[in-house]
C-alpha cells in the first residue's frame, strides 16, 4: 500500500545519507578495516559469523554518527574510529541476540547467522564482539566515552527486555512502546553521536546537542522502519512486508489502529497479535484497518515530530558541511518510507 | 564410583573455604547489597531472573578471590567490592548465556532461568548484567581494572565458541581442551585476582602472581568439575552424575579414556559423544572405561599440577592470614573430589 509524505515534507529531491558517507569516506575505511582485525580470531567460526553479519549490506549509519561527530569539532586523532567501531561491533551483537530472541529466518534477505551456525554461535559470536568492542572503548581510555557507552549497553538490553515483557499486550500504549524503542534503538544513536564531541573534548552543551540529536534521530528512524515494514516493497527492504505483524511485533502502527478501531477490531488485532502466526488473510485484514486509521501517515507524522527536534537540537552550533549532513540524515531517514 | 585422592594430597583434616569466607564476609555483604541493587530495574523481569541463579547457592568464589586479592595489600577502600560485584555479574552473565547454548534444563538442582522465563529472557538478562557490571567497572574508574575485565570477557565468549567448534570432536586433544578451560574458565578466575592488587596499587610483580594465582586455580577448579560430573553424588551436585556425557560433552576424563582405549572402545567413546544423547547403559559403559585407564585420578593429578603452580606463584608474598585463606582454597578445590 501507498505511503502519503505529509505535504510540508515533500521535496523536488529526495534527502540522501550521500553527504555523510563522502564526508566520512576516508575514516569509514579506517572502521572497516578495524571491523576486520577485531571480529578476527583463531577460533575460526568467530570471523565466519561475524563477517557474514558485518557484510551483509547494512548502512553503517551508527559509525557514520559518531566520525561525523567527532570531526565536526575538528577532531583529528584515531580515537572516534576505534569508537566508531566499537559502536558498530556493539550493534551487531544485539543484532545477533535480537535473532536468537524473535528466532528470525531472515535479516537484509539473507539467512539469520543463526539459520547457518545455530543460536549457539550466535549468542557467543555476539558476547564475544561485545568484548572487543569494550576493549576498543578502554583502549581509547575515555572513562566519559566509556561511561557513556557502557550505560547504552544496559540501557539497550534493558529495552530489550521491556519489549518481551510488553509483548503480545495490546494494553500497550504509545508511551510504552516509546520507552521501549527508546532504549532498545535510539539510545545507541544517541551514545553514538555523544561520543564524538567528548573525544573532541567539547563543552558540555555540544555533547547534550550531539546526544539529542542522535536520540531523537533514533526514534525517527525506528518509527520509519515500522512503517516500512507494512508499506515497504520486499525487494528494498530485504524482507517481507508484514513481518512484524506475521511474528506479532506490536509496532506503533498496530497500536494506533487498536486504540482507534470498533470492539470487533480490537478483538482481531487481540487474536492476531497474541497468536504471533498470521497468514496473509490477516495481514490482508489489518492493512485494511492500518489505512481506514491512517496510522502509517500518522506513525510518519510522529517521526516527523522526532525529526523537528533532532534538527533543532543541531540548529546553535556553526554551520558546517558536517552539520549539514547530519541535518540531511534526519531528512533522509523519513524520506526513506517515500 | 570412588575416587581415589592421590596419597600426597589426603590430610587428616580437608582443606575448606571457610578462612576465605570469615575473612571477606563484610565486604561480601556489601557485595551482597551492590548485586541486589544493581541487578534491579523497572522491568520486572530483569531483578527475577538474575535473583534466581543469584541466590541459587552459587559459592561466589570469584567475587571472594577479587575481594581477597585488594585486602591482601592493604587495600580499605571500595573499588574492590564494586569489582567484585562486577566479576560476580560477569560470571551470571556467562550462566545464563551458557545454559541457552548447552539446553540446560537444571543448574545448581534448580530450573534453569531458561525454563522458566525462556532463551530469551536468559539471553537479554545477560546482556543486560554484562552491561551493568561494565557501568560499574567504568564508575571505579581504573583503566587498567577495565583493561583485564573487558579483555576477560573477549576471552571467555572465545573460548565459549571455541569449545563449540570442538565440539563432538574426539580428536580433540588435551592440549585443546586446556586451551578452551583456560579461556571459558581460568580466565575470569585470574582476572578476578588481578583486579584486587591493580585498585591496590601495587607494583607488576604482585599483579603477575595473582594473576598466575588466578589463572591455575581456574584450571584446577575446573579439571575437579569434570572428575565431579563423574564421581559425585546427585545430592551434592544438584546435577545429576553422567550429565556431561549424557550431552556428549567432552572433558578430560573422556579424552584420557578415549586415547589410552582400545579400537572398540574408542569406537564406542565416538558413536556415544557425537549422537550426545546417551542412557543409563551407556554412562555404565563409559564409567568402567573411565575407572579402567585410571582416568578420573590422572585428571585429579592434572588439578593437582595447576594447583602447585598456583600455590607457587603466591609463594614470594608476604605472610598473612589472606595469603593462607588462599592458599587453603587451592586444596579446597581439589579436595572437593573427596
Amino acid at each position: 500500500m501507498g505511503v502519503v509524505i505529509p505535504l510540508e515534507e515533500s521535496k523536488n529531491k529526495l534527502a540522501s545519507v550521500q553527504p555523510l558517507v563522502d564526508l566520512t569516506k576516508a575514516d569509514m575505511e579506517r572502521v572497516n578495516q578495524l571491523i576486520l582485525s577485531k571480529a578476527g580470531s583463531d577460533v575460526q567460526m568467530i570471523p565466519e559469523v561475524a563477517n557474514h553479519l558485518i557484510s551483509s549490506g547494512g548502512k553503517r549509519l551508527r559509525p557514520m554518527l559518531t566520525l561525523a561527530s567527532a570531526s565536526m569539532f575538528g577532531y583529528q586523532g584515531n580515537a572516534h574510529v576505534k569508537l566508531a567501531t566499537s559502536v558498530e561491533f556493539m550493534h551487531t551483537a544485539t543484532l545477533l541476540h535480537d535473532d536468537v530472541v524473535d528466532e528470525s529466518d531472515l535479516r537484509r534477505g539473507k539467512s539469520t547467522a543463526r539459520m547457518i551456525w545455530g543460536n549457539q554461535a550466535s549468542v557467543l559470536v555476539g558476547d564475544f564482539l561485545l568484548g572487543q568492542a569494550f576493549r576498543m572503548m578502554v583502549d581509547v581510555g575515555s572513562l566519559d566515552a566509556l561511561d557513556v557507552l557502557s550505560t547504552a549497553a544496559s540501557v539497550i538490553a534493558e529495552g530489550e527486555v521491556l519489549q518481551l515483557s510488553v509483548a503480545k499486550n495490546m494494553e500497550t500504549t504509545e508511551d510504552d512502546y516509546l520507552s521501549v524503542i527508546r532504549a532498545k534503538t535510539a539510545a545507541l544513536f544517541a551514545a553514538a553521536s555523544e561520543v564524538g564531541p567528548i573525544v573532541a573534548g567539547t563543552g558540555k552543551a555540544e555533547r547534550n546537542a550531539l546526544k539529542s540529536y542522535g536520540m531523537n534521530l533514533g526514534l525517527a528512524f525506528q518509527l520509519v522502519d515500522d512503517v516500512l515494514d507494512y508499506g515497504g516493497k520486499a525487494a528494498d527492504l530485504g524482507k517481507n512486508v508484514g513481518d512484524d505483524f506475521r511474528e506479532g511485533k506490536i509496532t506503533l502502527p498496530v497500536i494506533l489502529s487498536y486504540r482507534r478501531g470498533t470492539a470487533d477490531e480490537r478483538a482481531f488485532w487481540k487474536e492476531a497479535i497474541e497468536s504471533g502466526d498470521n497468514g496473509d488473510d490477516n495481514l490482508e485484514k489489518a492493512l485494511g484497518l492500518i489505512g481506514k486509521y491512517g496510522a502509517l501517515n500518522d506513525t510518519i507524522a510522529r517521526a516527523v515530530h522526532y525529526g523537528t527536534i533532532a534538527s533543532d537540537a543541531l540548529a546553535p552550533l556553526p554551520e558546517s558541511p558536517w552539520k549539514s549532513a547530519l541535518m540531511e540524515v534526519i531528512d533522509f531517514c523519513i524520506d526513506r518510507v517515500s
